[in-house]
């Protein structure tokens, strides 16, 4: 009660929001009100609007504006770091305020670790279950079934602790019909977990399906959707993950794992009003989770940073770096306290034994890496073919609980009849058998195309690196009885490319670099790909194939589709979001992209389609409006915002304001003020002239007024606008010339003007 | 000759620099100019005007203007796309071009790589020097002198073969003469060694001298420094610092390695005129060269490029960022080919055997980390004091040779009897000798204060690995007594904090630990040091350690004072770099900070000082000036640009025109247009009325003006201004109210602002 209580005051100043300044430089914008009359109703007015303005909040599917909250934090940083001369009280929140995003962190590492560790015990312990249960201990799964059990006769995880289904029934015997059997109980579990897991998230949470990573970086990036990270979401999807992949479906755990970090992440900043009640600091915490929810998918602390860096953060400053580090670790140790796996490695596959390679291996490496990029094109080609068709038909899309039972149906079957499709992808890497292995890339290929995108918590990483891992084992033996054929011929042992006595190509390796091609070919991430792969292996050892791998993956990749798969997935879904790492060589200047268009027919055909024309720009004057004409602006359009200028004739610009506030402060006055009437004039100025001159009585608005709108000039081109947007995050910039107001761009203008730019690229000038 | 012309082409069309959006948007701005007479005099004052255009450079101590550089690159890209379909130049060029920046660092790496061998070798030898010689073969170093000799009476790095100087003398017996004449040539080497560093130094290239680190900031953050990453810099620098390393003194060769590889970087990027003749473009090969460097002085590749990320660049993109990661590992593979060491290592230490920890060991890593940081922000207070008097003295700072051969003589002399001193900080994790190791660690200290800063090549990072290192040792030295002690009171030797059966605590781990504090208290660095470390240990296990004791020493460093060394030296040289990590929770606007000062009293106190105050805006009107009026504005002020305004009165922004700029149209003008005298009016509009209508020939200078200015309102706070300057790399702003211009914000000024602001922190209103 305390904290809230302190929330408000401290948002009390906030109300100025964005004319915040008045505030600061000697309190001039509040001076001029007093001299006015009304000042008891002045100041309930403002009360109401402050609290208003407290509990406001960004819109559902809304982008942020990044300067606005960062400037609400800094002021608020401000005003705690006055407080820290009242000893201790004010020592003591000073020091609280500064510890709060370590403590946050640390709270978010140590619940991702955790909940990590759960959802691996739970989903070994289900994915046994389809197999059978351990007599004694029904909660062990095959594995410390058989520790505990003290049995002798222990061999490839089977003893006798452990019960397969058809016992249970008393079939004992190794006859065919025990067979069909054990294959009907396995089909029939996986189903029914698919099913349960499907229905758990369409009735309780629908945001709680697929990977969740496209829609992370929509919100780095400053785009609110609510209840994406909320805590059903989180109870849902980890009780779909452990059901998910239990059920056998060609699905991983790595981006839904990110998807619970995140939502442990806000979660928890709610306890923290700095970060709950700004969502500009806010993406700092969910940074750092994204961070802790790769460390615990792959036991990779400085690969979780990295990811955050390169693929899922928008707004990265090195302090958030610095702690995303810090969560990641701290994650990752929790994840080897609670020790999932039964051993000391919380890491996917870590490969013990000394690998070498030489040189001339290099070549089916860059191979491999050629053959990930076409793969994983091929790959995004055909789910996002498949996506399409399920957004846009209605059997498909209004069914999702059927799709899943038939592909779980599906997987399950084929997959009982293949053991490299039933084995986790760490088994793969050290077995083998030709044929087997070709048909489990072709399935495992199509199963995850299907796969990816159906109604379940469902991640893309482990089928990636499987397909990966059977295609680098396929080349590392074709590799390893070429040059056995080459050395028998040549005739001695020690040939040049293998220095080592006994078997120089190792295929395990080849399985390795051939994941992270794949895993490049779908993702398009590089750094953080290879520093997830080295650290998977503990060897830097591996990090120049690895590499060689990631690099012609990417190259091949980016030569078919340019988009990885999630950015084709946010494309596909049409969330606006400004991609940080692109350069876009276009040539197209301000004036031709902002609305309204200018009537001039150079540029007539540059109007972003589907938007109804508006050839004029709705401003409102700073001293001409009444009331009743803002009321009739606001119910003729839905713009977000209008530009406040001197007036229509001179159209100088004097500020901005927006819909929320206009709309807040009208509603207040029409409520605490009855003086104020529609035929009241609005007054953005400081000068108001005494309403005992005679007339209505005015209304000040000039505290809603943004006083520092972003603009650009007409002539600047759209790469320093768009370079403008993704660095400052702005979410509109006004376009002037001469000083006079001509239009404005907004985020979602830069958007659809990109996809116009991009559709036309061979003449991006739109002549 | 070919390709020259090629640019030459291109840079034709660029000369329209600011306002090239004339050239894209259907050549409008060309046209306009065809309308108007003197079509040949326009030719050929275009011609000379562009060739002036294309070798201008920024002068010497200038900052670049990003936005404006990367527009260049973007239009030189955007014609060589569209040169693609003249198969096959066009396509091979396209293709040169896309791959230039790979192949870039790609030779950097190579280049980078082997400098750094042939230096480890060459200091190696050197270094050896001081004590004998190899006698059959002069070249090798002791180790391999000794190694190739198939001495069996090798021990302890010692054998026949090497040959101290007095035996060369034919000294052999060991009485005191003996080693009194072993002393005298120990110590005049070294001071010999010392001297000719310094004097090359002088007299060849002054800016090889330091670190070179903050400068590397400084021009990464977008200053030109005419030189500094030369090749007689590389030369002598590499030259300087096998003398300076093998002399003795407390230096590394960390930091000079950093700036080495920057200027092969500068030197090669000059083979791509994309990068060479693009300052802005150039800093993406400087930032992968720093990676590179860091690379090679530790063998840590991802650490290189963490750093490069952290701590030097300033504008890092992800493609960026995967190139640095590239150029890294290049360097470290050439590195480990050269195999410098003799060993199939390429860091400074690598510690093999295992080391285990308890989480009870957190204690004194975290009084580790405290005790780092605050030697860190001693060394920071003593040698930036020390810096100050020797660039405030006429006798230090006239006479840098005698102080290296002080300082030296003393170093040598000191050295020569302290085992530890004289040892590498490889070895002096492994041994231990307390009052020794303490004492080393003050004589260390000092020394280190004094030496960093003298005008030789001298880095940081190993005096403060080794200074952490021995005083890690002695903390673990005294867990070690201290464990002991209690597990011989408890009576059992398998203690609550000792699970192992040995010895538990790991002195070796401690010396790790410590040397990461001591560096993060001096550096600063955090994510990038962390995985620094882990590199050169090569194990995941000592991660938590040295962040505990990284984040501890960053804590306490950062409250005792603000500035790492580096930012440190940047602030003493005065350097204009804008911190990238800073937060500035400053209450100033716009109005506040610009130049010139309004004359309202409430902000006339803000003024910068020292600088001349006018009270009027300089600018120039957009067709009421004649060619005199404005060579009499440019002979009065020595700003660098001014505003182009409609005319005074109103003062509306039309555009920006640089000194630079106008200086040279109205040369060129001067030189090839005879009918252009200093009455002729000249005209910034595309209407510019008939010459023949009477009066002097009017002169057009639409094309230099610059029409998309950045600009923000007055009342925008200076924090978003800050951010605009950093994050989109500006030189100056224009302040605007109501579409006035009112002044002018540079980037200099923001400086001078954050400077005045962080001196009087308590009241950053200035009030």
């Amino acid at each position: 009660m305390e904290r809230r209580n302190r929330e408000i005051s401290l948002d009390e100043v906030e109300i100025d929001g964005p004319a915040l300044v008045h505030v600061e430089t000697g309190g001039g914008g509040y001076a001029s009100f007093n001299s006015a009359g009304h000042s008891n109703d002045r100041e309930e007015e403002d009360f109401t609007f402050s609290i208003a303005f407290i509990f406001s909040k960004y819109g559902d599917f809304h982008t942020i504006d990044w300067q606005r909250d960062l400037a609400r934090d800094r002021l608020r940083h401000k005003l705690i770091v006055g407080k820290r001369a009242d000893f201790p009280l004010g020592v003591a929140q000073s020091a609280w305020d500064a510890g709060a995003g370590w403590i946050c962190v640390l709270m978010v590492g140590l619940a991702a670790g955790a909940t990590a560790g759960v959802i691996d015990i739970g989903a070994r312990w289900m994915s046994d279950l389809k197999d059978g249960i351990c007599a004694d201990r029904f909660w062990l799964d095959r594995e410390h079934c058989c520790w505990s059990s003290n049995d002798t006769v222990y061999k490839d995880s089977d003893c006798s602790a452990w019960t397969a289904w058809p016992e249970m029934l008393n079939y004992y015997g190794k006859n065919p019909f025990f067979y069909v059997l054990e294959f009907l109980f396995y089909v029939v579990w996986a189903v029914l977990m698919a099913t349960l897991a499907v229905v758990l998230v369409k009735v309780f949470a629908p945001y709680a399906c697929g990977s969740g990573i496209p829609e992370i970086k929509c919100i780095l990036s400053g785009f609110v959707i609510r209840g994406y990270l909320g805590k059903w979401t989180f109870i849902i999807k980890s009780v779909g993950l452990i059901l998910a992949s239990a059920s056998g479906l060609s699905l991983g755990k790595e981006g839904p794992m990110v998807h619970l970090a995140c939502c442990i992440g806000n979660i928890f900043s709610y306890l923290f009003p700095k970060y709950g009640m700004n969502e500009a600091k806010k993406r700092e915490i969910l940074s750092a989770s994204a961070a802790a929810g790769v460390s615990v998918a792959f036991g990779a602390p400085i690969g979780g940073v990295l990811f955050s860096l390169e693929e899922a953060s928008y707004y990265f400053p090195l302090k958030t770096m610095w702690r995303s580090f810090f969560c990641a670790l701290v994650a990752g140790i929790i994840l080897r306290i609670v020790n999932p796996f039964g051993s000391d490695q919380t890491s996917l596959f870590h490969v013990d034994y000394m690998m070498k390679w030489t040189f001339v291996e290099l070549i089916p490496f860059a191979g491999l890496g050629l053959f990930g990029g076409i793969l994983g094109s091929l790959f995004i080609f055909g789910n996002i073919r498949w996506s399409r068709y399920r957004k846009t038909s209605k059997t498909l899309g209004g069914n999702p609980i059927y799709e899943v039972i038939v592909v779980t149906f599906l997987t399950a079957s084929i997959s009982y009849f293949n053991p490299y499709m039933r084995k986790s992808a760490s088994s793969m890497i050290k077995q083998s058998a030709f044929w087997q292995l070709i048909v489990a890339l072709i399935f495992k290929f199509i199963f995850t195309i299907f796969t990816f995108g159906i109604k379940v918590p469902c991640g893309l990483f482990v089928p990636s690196i499987a397909m990966g891992a059977i295609a680098g084992r396929l080349v590392g033996m074709s590799m390893e009885s070429v040059f056995r054929s080459v050395q028998m011929q040549s005739g001695h042992s020690t040939y040049w490319a293998c220095q080592i006595g006994k078997d120089c190509v190792m295929p395990g390796l080849y399985a390795m670099v051939g994941a992270a091609a794949v895993l490049g070919g779908v993702t398009r991430m590089t750094v953080s790909l290879v520093v997830i792969m080295f650290e998977l292996t503990g060897s830097l050892e591996f990090i120049v194939p690895t590499m060689v791998a990631t690099m012609f993956s990417k190259w091949i990749g980016d030569a078919i589709c340019k988009t990885g798969i999630y950015d084709a997935h946010i494309e596909l879904n049409g969330y606006p979001f400004l991609d940080n790492k692109e350069e876009y060589p276009y040539s197209t200047i301000a004036v031709q992209v902002m609305r309204p268009c200018p009537t001039a027919s150079v540029t007539s055909s540059s109007t972003p389609e589907g938007h109804p024309e508006r050839n004029e720009l709705s401003v409102i004057v700073q001293d001409g409006m009444t009331v009743g004409d803002i009321e009739q602006l606001l119910r003729e359009t839905n713009y977000n915002g209008f530009p406040v200028v001197v007036s229509t004739n001179s159209m100088y610009l004097v500020g901005f304001v927006t819909r929320r506030d206009l709309q807040l402060a009208l509603h207040a006055a029409r409520k605490t003020q009855p003086y104020v009437v529609t035929d009241s004039v609005a007054y953005f100025t400081n000068q108001v002239p005494d309403p005992a001159a005679g007339g209505p009585a005015p209304l000040r608005l000039r505290k809603i007024i943004d006083l520092a709108p972003m603009t650009v000039t007409d002539q600047t081109p759209m790469e320093t606008v768009i370079d403008m947007f993704r660095k400052l995050g702005l979410r509109q910039v006004l376009v002037t010339k001469n000083g006079k107001v001509l239009g404005i761009i907004t985020k979602k203008d830069i958007l659809q003007f990109m996809r116009n730019a991009q559709s036309g690229f061979t003449n991006p000038n739109f002549k």
